[in-house]
């Protein structure tokens, strides 16, 4: 499979068409952003990272059936994915407080959440990817319900997955965003990556971050940490 | 009925005790806020219009048979309500988008919304009122997912009542913000005031604002329209 004609580039990938019109070839870059993109850097090595730990978790979540767009892990920083049209709705899921929601309800960062909750931004950079309810997405027109209720609950179910898996390699799952597309038969299909850019890890016993946290709070060598949360999860 | 010990003091009122423990003295005062108290004035005559307007709209809204906490109307800027435990959600409801909303979804402000949408509001000065989830609200334990659908359903039915009365006097109902109490026995009732303060109210013909956003947005004297509003709603 060859790559064609650069379709997209993004903050952290490039996405090329290939032969096949259902398949996009995707690049992994070594750039990374925080804060809407008003803090940047390259970080050589970061793409290699992530597009490793995506290829692991998307192969376990399909072990546990949970498909998404992943195709196969074509070289360190290159992978396959099925074609799809992202819907503009990033999907959280949170096991405990932190970041944008401890400072939404005032809960100190770390909090354990009595249950899990998941939360819907609007995928929107001018408008800063704001917080938004089932009704701002009907009105937006973005999603339909039954979209919607499938989101939440594949959100939960791969939280279902990802925890015990992190856990028993002594990492908490703090909370973590998904991105979802329609294929071409209109199927929401799991989407974009899984990787310490889109979730928080925690070292449970140290509560060391192992995730973009480092690069957003200037605490440290982000690649370092990504590389224990490789190896973690089998990677070499 | 004899105003007793002053209870609480809010921005725009002051309650205090009366003889009788399950019923609370209320005096509308002359300040007008915004923007989470940073603007403020304050403004002869406003309490009173605010008074005689909520009590004309607790009154219609009795007469269809929407419950609140109001009893009765004392003096130009004095009335009896029950006392309630008030519910730290502000209730939004939207039929038009403007203000907070037209900001967050990128809509121009005016632009008609495909059906109204109810929005919730963590009542938290220190927090900003944020927006939140029916979830939020959950890990929050301010309010009980049955009351949360009580908010939700008699915002909705606020509405009903209240559009039509608004749109035969020639004035669009754009949005408007309600509270909720609990009483002693946990019923939900609706609770402080309905008002050209905590609704958008505009000119059906000439789109003039007739609401807080005078004041707000520095668009004239906020007297003035509220005595419109007044007068629309039959009242002296």
């Amino acid at each position: 499979m060859e790559k064609g004609q650069l379709l997209y580039e993004g903050k952290a990938k490039r996405l090329y068409t290939t032969q096949d019109e259902e398949i996009l070839f995707v690049e992994y870059k070594d750039s990374a952003t925080a804060f809407n993109g008003e803090k940047k850097a390259e970080i050589v090595g970061k793409g290699n990272l992530n597009n490793q730990i995506t290829t692991l978790i998307f192969e376990k979540l399909q072990e546990k059936g949970i498909a998404s767009h992943f195709v196969k892990r074509l070289s360190d920083n290159e992978q396959l994915v099925r074609k799809v049209e992202i819907i503009p709705i990033e999907v959280v899921t949170r096991n405990i407080a932190a970041g944008s929601l401890a400072k939404r309800l005032g809960f100190e960062e770390g909090t354990s959440l009595k249950r899990p909750i998941v939360e819907f931004y609007y995928k929107d950079d001018a408008l800063c990817d704001p917080l938004i309810t089932t009704e701002h997405i009907d009105v937006l027109g973005i999603a339909t319900p039954k979209e919607v209720q499938d989101l939440y609950d594949k959100a939960l179910q791969v939280n279902e997955v990802l925890r015990p898996i992190f856990s028993a390699v002594g990492v908490t799952l703090v909370d973590f965003k998904l991105e979802f597309g329609r294929d071409k038969d209109g199927n929401v299909l799991l989407a974009d990556e899984i990787s310490p850019d889109t979730c928080r890890l925690w070292d449970t016993e140290t509560n060391q971050k192992l995730d973009k946290d480092v690069f957003r709070r200037d605490l440290g060598s982000i690649t370092e940490v990504y590389e224990i949360i490789l190896q973690k999860l089998g990677g070499k």
